[in-house]
């Protein structure tokens, strides 16, 4: 008989919903070492989290974190509320011997972030950043490659994450147009993203430099505060935080890097993309085709070519737990395989990945874009080490 | 508080995985009228079907599908067996008044399905045949744009549904390859998808012309009989199916139409892909790429060309229960909402779609498909009425 | 000081420019033999073949074939009329003793097309059918990789060439859909060149079955006859050939053949696309992408995927006389390639590729599929052995 | 009759082939106010020109283009030499009266290329700077629909040109990676090319910032001084330009820019690609797909999508020239193209585009660039007018 872990979850929205599926699918599908148990959910929004608790088959609900994270019967806490509060419950869940499973962008800054990777190490217990990304069987392949040296000494990382959900002026003022609950825009909901795909890929960034811009600074506020998206009352207020960031960087290794995110590329729904070229290949990975990777190897002479890999084999990164060759795997899945990954890592006593420690690096880019931004230098990446 | 139906269902290996998983999944991302409840999974192999029990969630288990069907606690049959003996389930299921729903093809041949679309007619229980690719959101909307007159007189249809798990000449003699278990290789396994789609999107076809082919006429013989695949032994058998055919067509509504399956097109996993040219509009769809349509319209002049639709918005068909735009789906969501639609109609009292008259339609197209790959004549497609 | 050859040409409206083109440019780029000589042009119309005279850089011009074959400054007779023409030109070029260089279709039929064929062997002059993709560096080196054995015993060979330039029912009736003039439609206009691929990378093809559709069976006729396209008048006449045709065919080695061609598939202009599977790998290949020959090897695993090789390197075939790589040929360049073929084979009194003797086999198995078209039977197709 | 033009051309190489062969393709395909005469080819090694002169069929050469630009019989004169001699002799041959036509990038910095513009618009020549791009039908087709309001107010431009050809640390220090003749490397070679289009598409840049690297610092010296590629000997020497750039621009309207170019993109030979985002679309191109102009438009709701329109209609621009549609132009069209334009403009007494003066406001960003590399800081775009 399988043991178990239970799990208490902060947060019920479109977050909420896909940790939720991943902790209902991941024992299904793989063998981890404890099955989760969906023990308690967590929301201000009684009538809210009541709902989701039933919807998405949780034991228990909760009101206060505070309350959920005191419980005796919580082993790991799921955070993925706005990211200002990231800070303050991920330190009081690992003081309280939680592990602690939080949702990217780790923190509003890189002292909050550093704050909370002492915490945890300080704690003992397990810690996971949620950059499912690294979770997809492509980019883990992608990994596979590089460290079977089918890249080469690296020269090139050019980066975009291309969204367009808020082109339209009409969109309302959501709480991750606002500064104060996500303390940025781009930068930290899509710049993390590929900022961590860059160092999980390529390894360390060296130093940046980098412009934003808000292409429409007005907007109405929404007469609900709520999710995604929210119905605009008469009311206008300031966008503050950035759409777009474009950035160039040097990485520790010598290569050069373009970074390019934004929320006003009309057309694109989640284009999440990055190419590498090295001395002896080229990748390009795209989330709008994430069962695809592409490789070039610089072996091939006049056969050479970009070649489309269908990253769907059962003897692909995380593949033989589900369907045969051929058969999509869609965004959700490389929820589920992530919290297979930290569920395993416990099991092993080993840090999953990405850690606190490694969202913290990813902090301080983060860091280093807003202030370039502000006085268009170049700025070194703060070293941080735990 | 919602309504439950118990599901029992007979099979447990590649499509009990799945259909487990929908049968799971349906009721936490749609509002079914009825949540279904994981009653009973049912296999001759005890171990094996205990292990799936436990494994997917189901409740109780059999070992015999006639104990299942005289359960008075199963109100939905599921029957996802091997093709030999699908006639025989569906009839006795539909007969004890089960809802019937089955895997494709429907049938070993039109006698057969005739015969189970008169039973479940008779018993007057709810029934679907399980194409579960008509429920792919871009499937789905390529009905919707049809119907809008986007297409126009159809003047081609084009299909293929290439895949390429049995090229190695050292792959062993499945099941599947067997013409007792089986009945046909490519035919039925492959044909009878893309025959769908074609009778969904275009309507009846009328008549046909076909070859097959057998490239690897013997195999070694498991040691083991299992699912997709198995370790071959010393012995070897002939294959008595089909690797592969090709066939042309005449559609009632004047479309010539082209169908060819295979499972030796080395680099293909599962390229199930059609192409229709109208009088208004052209487009395109690729299994490989499932949450993308292809549409190119007539009437742009200049500016005419192919458009890829990324189908993931919330207003595209079925989607407002999953993710944003951009966040893709996989394979096995086609299979959760697919029983939405069945548990959907049967709170509707509606047929659901594709029945098992539709069912029957295809298996009319399969026959003349093997008729003619003997005489080498076209073929009209008997009528088939219910 | 090269050497020159005299050419006349007989035709001068779109493959009249084309094929002056080619004759301009060869000695430019490659160092043939003999530098040709534009000579004279021919055509019924005097005013037109004056003007192409002027526009193309020909030295005369007759109105009349039979004078120009009569005249002794010519070496090499380049035949580019409506198909009824062919045979009667170019059997009386041979008789004069000239090299013939003869667009496709050879011919009306099989029975012109072997008496075309036996007349040139008869008279010991060189002689090519414009089969000019073979030229098309892509094209050559698909040639090249199967003949170092990248594909295999080959199982599938699918092939469309789709264009949509007659979809519009108010294009007029001109020459090419008259059967009079033209033979046929989309069967010896496309069909004929994916035939000719066909023949060229898979080898001889043993029997066929295959269905025509006219969609639009009434047009208006031309005020003026004329080129591609025309202005209708008022009076309309019957479309008297094929707007499209679908095949299948068995190959001598036990390949499986698709083959779809059709003027009514909108969105494509110039769409000619085949895929070779075999047990080695496999490639594709498309007109409209025509630097561009994607490639997949059987042999790499869980890296296997399809690339894309841009053919553009000086390495590849019939590059090194053009640009540096990646900068792309035209169409027009397969022309130039396809006379430096011509002139070359003169000067090393080498049969060109395709010569009449292919042309011939190509014409045999059009042939069949006129007849299956009736017939709704597979036939054989009729060797010709010269 | 027409009237004729005579042409002199400095340089025979790479470049000097391209432009010959526009020169005598373009009053075949066009109707030019002139047909060009190619009178006579400079190069200072007599035996490499008048090899050229007689393979590209000009009248006459040249070994010093001092004694061309004072020919009579010289009306127009084409430079195409390395960088460093640019601005000599297009002073001297606009100082002696003759209409200039000179290779990309316009010179070696800023103050030779204000130079040049003065020299011109003094001598009131006719001038144009090669950036022959412009001229694709695609790019020009990209133009117009900017131009009819499809993209609407800009967001985003981000281009890249990425090739390969001197990733092999065994490729010879050919004049192209030398400092003293062709100025820079990445920065002039294929800079200049983006922002031209960045300039033509989008309009002025404001700011830049920019940084460069060199892989690969020396490298052996070649035997012998040529072309695009050379064999090295023993001796290796320093290699004195950029290898790659990255910058971040802000244009005029306030659309953010990201330029990418480089020489160490393996498997990419002349991918030359910019997307465009705007409110009312997106839009992208490639030069690797140079026939093929990729739109998407902002309302079109749920059927939006990327379209790709082959730019081959007649009613294209420049296309009525050539093929039917679907058939190719390659890259030396845009040359044909670009001779046309120029010879048009001479005979309508219009300022050819682009001008000595858009390249002066090219060669801004350019040296932009450099100094940005150096100094880290965002720089503004010097302001030039003429």
């Amino acid at each position: 008989m399988a043991k178990t872990i239970n799990v208490g979850m902060v947060g019920y929205k479109f977050m909420g919903k896909a940790h939720s599926n991943a902790w209902r699918q991941v024992a299904v599908f793989y063998d981890p070492p404890f099955v989760p148990v969906l023990k308690a959910i967590c929301g201000r929004n009684e009538k809210g989290v009541k709902e989701a608790k039933e919807k998405y088959g949780w034991e228990s609900y909760e009101t206060s974190w505070k309350d959920l994270i005191k419980r005796d019967d919580i082993d790991i806490v799921d955070i993925n509320t706005p990211n200002s509060s990231h800070a303050e419950i991920a330190i009081a869940a690992a003081e309280a011997g939680k592990h602690v499973f939080l949702e990217k962008p780790m923190a509003m800054n890189l002292k909050e972030a550093k704050a909370m990777a002492q915490a945890v190490k300080r704690a003992g217990v397990k810690h996971m950043v949620g950059f499912n990304y690294r979770k997809f069987p492509a980019l883990a392949y992608a990994k596979e490659l590089i460290e079977r040296g089918k890249i080469g000494r690296v020269y090139h990382f050019r980066s975009m994450y291309l969204q367009d959900w808020i082109v339209d002026p009409d969109f309302a003022l959501v709480w991750r147009l606002d500064k104060t609950t996500a303390g940025t825009g781009a930068i930290g909901d899509l710049g993390a993203h590929i900022i961590d795909m860059a160092q999980f890929l390529i390894g360390d960034i060296s130093s940046i430099t980098a412009t934003t811009e808000t292409f429409i600074r007005e907007r109405a506020i929404p007469e609900e505060s709520g999710g995604l998206s929210a119905k605009g009352g008469t009311k206008r207020g300031k966008v503050t935080v950035d759409d777009a960031f474009v950035a160039l960087a040097r990485f520790k290794n010598g290569a050069l890097g373009t970074f390019e995110c934004t929320r006003f590329a009309i057309g694109h729904k989640n284009w999440g993309f990055f190419e590498i070229n090295g001395s002896k290949g080229s990748m390009r990975f795209n989330l709008e085709r994430s069962n695809e990777l592409e490789y070039l190897s610089a072996d091939e002479g006049d056969e050479q070519g970009f070649k489309t890999i269908l990253v769907t084999n059962s003897t692909h990164p995380f593949m033989s737990a589900w369907w045969p060759p051929g058969h999509m795997l869609g965004w959700e899945h490389s929820h589920t395989i992530q919290v297979y990954h930290l569920l395993d890592s416990i099991g092993k006593d080993r840090l999953p990945e990405p850690s606190f420690f490694d969202g913290a690096k990813n902090q301080a880019v983060l860091e280093a874009i807003e202030k370039s931004s502000q006085d268009g230098k170049w700025h070194d990446i703060e070293e941080v080490k735990f």
